[in-house]
Order: structure tokens, then sequence, then C-alpha cells
């Protein structure tokens, strides 16, 4: 009998542990407008992020991973949908991002990682900044995700009078913007007192991790720094060398150390894929409190690498084979990696523009099913990267007053293994590749089938 | 009888371990032409460096750690003798480096490290380039070295007819250069071929680690590369993503794993400190056959941040404290260092520019003792740093064109904590800090007694 009983238990927890290996959690933790080199494991000599370190050397760092666009309503639509913004109208020529007095948002019609994982049993929440939409129909509470906590949009919106930026900053005036704050459907403070985000950020998703247990979870933390204005805790105030960003960063990397000891303490450690990137590059005319792209050329708004090439670290102990990947991945990816760790399928109704990464963060290859990347400038596809070689059909340095695109023809053509920062155009010695690559650009966008724009709206027009 | 020989064994094995400890070996990897952007710990996207990733983990990666000059005979003659070149003669505004034709060299009135270590008993081996004078007064058996191998300039130097350097790399063409390889004090090989000697130079160590055994040595590794003309062995033909450029760095690292393998077989690992670092920035103008300063700003020949940090990592595995140094280090340095961890003096009779860094090696601090550096161009004070803050008095991009040096009166600024990249110039809302830098550079000027120039001289005039 007691035999048997023990038997029984065996089974139970074999059972258990089989069903959590078949349902892993998922993390996701994402930056506003950090740069490529803003990270101390990608090269950035002041900042210190000894969490974000511990987890790039405990799992893999992605030296060629990407977002879906160069600013944040495009790159979070893409992220979450696996599509390309093209293909659910989030992006467009005219508004680039969506603003307090936007109409539109992200279709419901979309399904995104958080209604697909839902599917599969999980439980979800979003914490932090959503900007796809703040009325009711688009909140994340209406695509997929049981609880929100967070801003419905940018931290620079919603100023109550003309205000600078960075003085807001220096003088920690966070009562100059008049931001709510959001529990689900619900404006809960206004303006909130954005020097005690990160912190309340990560105390929600610490809860959640607490509170879900043995259950399978996602979560999307979606921190809204280090976008301007910069406000950070008592805590990290001056703690930094490198400045007010240092201090965001720094406690942005505390909160990433946070969840992981949330993660180790509920002994879900094991089971959970935690990854770390952010939404576009630095914002650069706002010059020490905008970030840096390190070597990579531009940033934020731009589709040069700097603009869409993101510090993306991937960990899941015991999973995960730790080191670095400089093949190509994208947030694009994340809904398909995702769904297929859990087990689960996709409808076959639609286009995706993401690949399934699992076999290369579980180490079974040593190579990325990427191997293209399409960058887009709103509406417009400006350039095409396959293997090491990208070609710039149209360049724009945005925020800058650059006012119209440069148009290419013949396109510029960059070696990205051995010019990463994109100074030397290769085209001439290259007219086969070029050709290659104008081929791929024009099937793809052949491909992409018009749909209604759901960016432009505003509310009463 | 046993016991008591038991008991003499037991001391005398004691005695060799408290005699280990107290002569640990130290062993300099110091690369020609490496920028601060070049190691994928130090934030490169496609250079693969898993041998110095792993060093950096388990030992100190050094971010603020300076060369004595941005030129390679200078800073070399900073590193052996821990005083800036401008007190032994090795810097020039007509010669910035030695050449084929040069009569001078370094000093045998100077201590180098060498030299030193060896009053303490210590086995000494030069490996790879001098550039400290190749005529036999010069060489580095007269200073200090028991033996030499290697080339006694630069691998550009010596060219048969005139050549292109990025062609010569492209077809593996050393026979355009008449380079001579050294043992001690004889040419054993001209033209030697250069796709061997990264490989050579290594072996050549691992040989010496072997032999010295148990008794305390120093190596100064000094290898000719990346500087160009680049060569590789036919292991790391075309193997790297990033190039030609690539394929040597990643030749580099390999003989980093070579060098730290042996020590291990050796026993020895423990009671080895291992620096690696180089002797100045990239050489820009040479694009991909040029490295890059990551987000520093400018490269060789410049005073700019990019010509003067490099990427540097310290291991001795059980004694160095891992993490992340950001305080600031030197070349400079590594004499007093070096000659306090073997338990040494140095005479009194003239003036060091290096501090003891042992302290900050060990982990009995977290900050270091260097807190100013100064930036020569040729014999002239162009910049100083002292904390965070650094003034230029004069720049000039060298290898560009720019004939003359831009006089700035007041100086340029900047917060290298909050701007590592030297874009805001922050001189108007700082005049204190300008005052302070500016005295600074006075009195070290004031300091630095006029000696006779060891650079110029060529052979015969």
């Amino acid at each position: 009998m007691k035999a048997s009983f023990l038997s029984l238990l065996a089974l139970i927890a074999c059972a258990t542990n089989s069903f959590a290996a078949e349902k892993p959690n998922f993390v996701i933790i994402f930056c506003d407008d950090l740069g490529y080199g803003d990270l101390s494991s990608f090269g950035h000599p002041t900042i210190k992020t000894p969490n974000l370190d511990t987890m790039a050397t405990e799992g893999q760092k992605w030296t060629n991973f990407y977002v879906a666009a160069c600013v944040c309503t495009p790159s979070r639509a893409g992220l979450l949908t696996g599509r390309l913004p093209v293909r659910n109208g989030m992006c467009s020529d005219t508004r680039r991002v969506l603003f307090p007095d936007s109409s539109g948002g992200l279709p419901t019609t979309e399904i995104t990682i958080s209604s697909a994982l839902k599917k599969s049993g999980y439980h979800t929440a979003a914490i932090g900044k959503w900007h796809l939409g703040h009325l009711p129909e688009f909140l994340p509470t209406k695509h997929g995700f049981d609880s929100y906590f967070g801003i419905p949009y940018s931290n620079d919106m919603d100023p109550i009078r003309r205000v600078n930026p960075i003085k807001a900053a220096e003088e920690e005036n966070w009562e100059a913007y008049n931001l709510p704050l959001m529990r689900d459907e619900e404006i809960i403070e206004r303006p909130v007192n954005q020097t005690t985000i990160t912190r309340r950020y990560t105390e929600e998703a610490v809860k959640k991790i607490e509170g879900f247990g043995d259950e399978p979870f996602f979560i999307y933390l979606a921190h809204n720094l280090p976008h301007i204005p910069l406000f950070r805790g008592k805590d990290f105030k001056d703690t930094s060398t490198a400045g007010i960003y240092g201090d965001v960063v720094e406690e942005l990397d505390w909160s990433v150390g946070e969840i992981r000891k949330a993660l180790e303490k509920s002994g879900v450690s094991e089971n959970t894929l935690v990854i770390f990137t952010s939404d576009n590059g630095p914002w650069l005319p706002f010059k020490q409190h905008g970030g840096s792209a390190g070597m990579l050329r531009d940033g934020k708004g731009s589709t040069w690498e700097g603009g869409m090439r993101e510090p993306t670290i991937i960990a899941w102990p015991g999973i995960i084979q730790p080191g670095i990947v400089h093949d190509m991945g994208a947030t694009l990816d994340l809904l398909p990696t995702f769904v297929s760790l859990a087990g689960g399928t996709l409808p076959d109704d639609r286009t995706y523009d993401g690949v399934d990464l699992s076999a290369t963060l579980k180490g079974e290859t040593d190579t990325s099913p990427r191997d293209e990347m399409f960058y887009y400038h709103g509406e417009q596809l400006f350039a095409v990267r396959k293997g090491q070689y990208k070609a710039h059909f149209k360049t724009k340095t945005s925020y800058s007053g650059q006012k119209k695109a440069e148009v290419h023809n013949p396109p510029l053509l960059y070696h990205l293994g051995s010019d990463p920062g994109e100074q030397w155009d290769i085209a001439k010695q290259h007219p086969d590749i070029v050709k290659e690559l104008q081929d791929l650009s024009a099937s793809h966008t052949k491909g992409v089938k018009p749909v209604p724009n759901n960016l432009n709206g505003v509310i009463g027009k």
C-alpha cells in the first residue's frame, strides 16, 4: 500500500514535471528607446548592469536581434502579433505612433502572443506601457491579457503645458505630465508619479509570479523607460556615473534582478523563459538623455541598424544553451517560438513574419532559421537584409530635421559582418547581391496585401 | 626517520608554495591597433572571442584602461617603463614612431618591467613586436629580457616595393615585405611568413611556460596584429563573418586560449596574472582592415578616447576578484603593480607615472588609485582627465589629412561618464572644472623635465 502510494506520488510528480516542461512560462521584459550599446554586456563603458550581465552569461546574448519597426507603436504591434505592422495597419507615413487623441489601436482580429497562449491554458498579464490603443476596445484586456497595470501610451505624452522633457527630468517634475496609470480598464491615478513607476511595475510582476504558482503564465512587462522624460526611484538618484540616463538603466537592471529572484523563489526559474530587449533604438537628439547604439549607425526612427537592432538576452536555466548567438532573430519570432514551446498551434488564415527560434534556443542547432530582415519606415520598405548583406533603398535620419527620405538607386549595400557600422557602401563591387536583394524586396512587397490603416484616426474626426 | 623526511618534504612544499605566492608569474598579451570595440565582451556584434569572453567573466574587465600614447613606439615605452614617453625621449612631434632607418631606441638607463623583475629572480621572455629600437644596443636582451623572438618593428615597415597593405592582405602577399624575424639578437628569417606569425608567437610562449616550470617568470607577448597588413593562419582563413580583420582577431583570441591552457597544464594558472590589452586604438582610415573603437570617438593617433582607451582584461584565478572595473587604469601602472606583487622595490631616482593597482585587482578596494590621465600627442600634452571630466586643449584627428592641431581655448570639456563618445562640450556650464583641469595640466607640465629625444635619429645622419 505504502509502496503504491509512493508510486502514485512519483507518477504525479512525473506528470507535473512533464506538464511543466510542456508549458513553460514566458516573461518578456521590453524596454523603451534603449540603445544597442546601453548595457555593460553590449559594451557600455559606464552604465552598470550586473543582473543583465549575469543573465547574458547564463543565457544567450543575441547580437543581431531586430524589432519590427523603428518606432514604438508598430514595434509593439509586431512583437505581439508576429506580423509586420504593415499587415495589421499599425504603421503609417503620416502619424508614426498613436497619441492621446488617437481613435485607433491594434485590431482585435489580430492574434497576440497573449491570446494564443490563453488558448493553451496560460495566465496572462500585461504590465507597463501599452501604446496599442488607449480606448476601451483596444486595451490589453481585449487582447488576451487577464490583467493590465500600466500607462496606455508614451510617458512624454499628455504634458499639462509645454514642457522640456530634459528640464522636467532634471527637476523630477513628473507633475508636468497628466499621465494616467491604469488597472485593467480603469484609470487609478493621474498624473502618475513617474519616479515610482519602474519599482511599481516590478512589484506588480513579482506579485503575479508569486500568485501564478505552478500554473503556466505569460507576463509582458513593458517598461516605459528609458524613454524621455527620464525619472528614477529615490534609491537610484544620482547613483550612476552615467548621469540620469545611467540611473534609469541601472534601475531597470535592478528590476530584471528582482524578476529573476522572484522566479527562483517561486521555484519556477527552470521552467521560465525570460527575454530582455527593447522596442527601438536610442532617441539620439536628446543627447545625454538619450542612449547609445554603440558602434551601430543612427537610432530611433531610422532604418539604419541603430534604429532597429536591440541588445537582447534570453535565459531559461537548464534549457537554453548559454552562449552568444550572432545569427538573426526578431521580436516577430516570439509569437511562433512561444506557441511552439507551449505545444500550441496558430491558425493558418493569415501571414506571419516570425519564425520559430526554439531549436536555436535549446542549442539543437547553432544557426538561426531567420536569414532575412525587412526594415520598414512607416508603411514603406526602406531596407532589406539577407545573410550579412543589407541593401538600403531609402534612408532617413529621423528626428534630425531631414524632411524627405533620400532615395538610393542603385541601393546602398553594406556587409554587416565586416562593417556593422554601415560605413562603406559596396554596391558597385557586388551587383549580383544588389540584384538579389532587389528581387527579395520585390517578392516580399508583392506578398503584402493592403489593409485599412489603424493608426491615423483622431477622436471625433 | 620516515616521519621527519615527510615533515621535511611538507616544509619544502610549504616553502615552495609560499615562495610561489610571493612571486606570481606575469603574462602581458599586448595587441597592436586593436580597437576598444573589437572584442565580443566589449560589444562587437560579429567578431567571436570566446576565450577572451571567458577570461573577462573569470577575471576583471577594465572599461577605462589607458595606454601611455596613441601610437606604437611611445605606447610601448610607457608600458615597459611605467613612465610617460616624454620622460624617456621616446616620443616626438617629428617622427611619431621608430622606423627601419632609425638610429634610436629605448635608453638602457630606463628600468623596464623586465629588468625590475629580473632583480627579483624572474625568468623573462619577450615575444613579438618590439618597436623600441632594432639596433643591437636597444634590443629586448639589453632591457632585461633573457630571450627574444619576434619582429623588431611594425609589420608594414620594410616593404620591398610600394605596396597597398589591403591588397597585400587580400592576396596573402607577405613576400611584399622584407620583414625580419629575430631570435635574441640575430635575424633568423627574412622575409618572415606573416601568415604563421601569430601561431609561432603562441607556440613560443607555450614552450616558455612549459620550460619555466615552478620558477617565477614574466612573458611579454606583443602580437604584431591586427596592425595592417592583416595576415592570418590557414586555420583562420575566411572563418569569421567579420572579414579578414575578424579572422585575425579570432586567431588572437585562439592564442589567448592556448596561453591559458598552457598555464593550466603547467599547474601555474593560479599563480599567474595575465593581462590582455593593446597599444593604441584602431587605425580607422584602413576601413574594414582597421578595427572599431565602439562608441568611443576617433582612433589610433588621436587623443580622443578611441585613440587611447583599450579593451583590457586581467585574470588571475583565485586571486583577482571577478567583475567589471569602471575606474581608471593604465599600462603605465603595470610596472609598479607587478613589482609590488613580486615583493620588489623600485629605485627612487626617477619619476614614475604609474600607480600600484594590486589592491584593486585583489578586490581589497572597489576603486582604483588612478584618478588622472594625461593624453600626449607626440611631445605635447593635448588633454587631461580627472575623475569623469576630460579637457582637450588641442585635438588632431590623425591619419585623416588634418595638418595642424586645433587649439581649444577655453578647452573642450566632456563628462566621460554620461558622454563616453565625447559628443557634447560642457565647458561653458562648468568653468570651475575647466579651471581645475587647466591647473592640473600646468602643474603636471611643470614636473616634466626636458630629456634628449631618442626617436628622431636616422642611421648615418
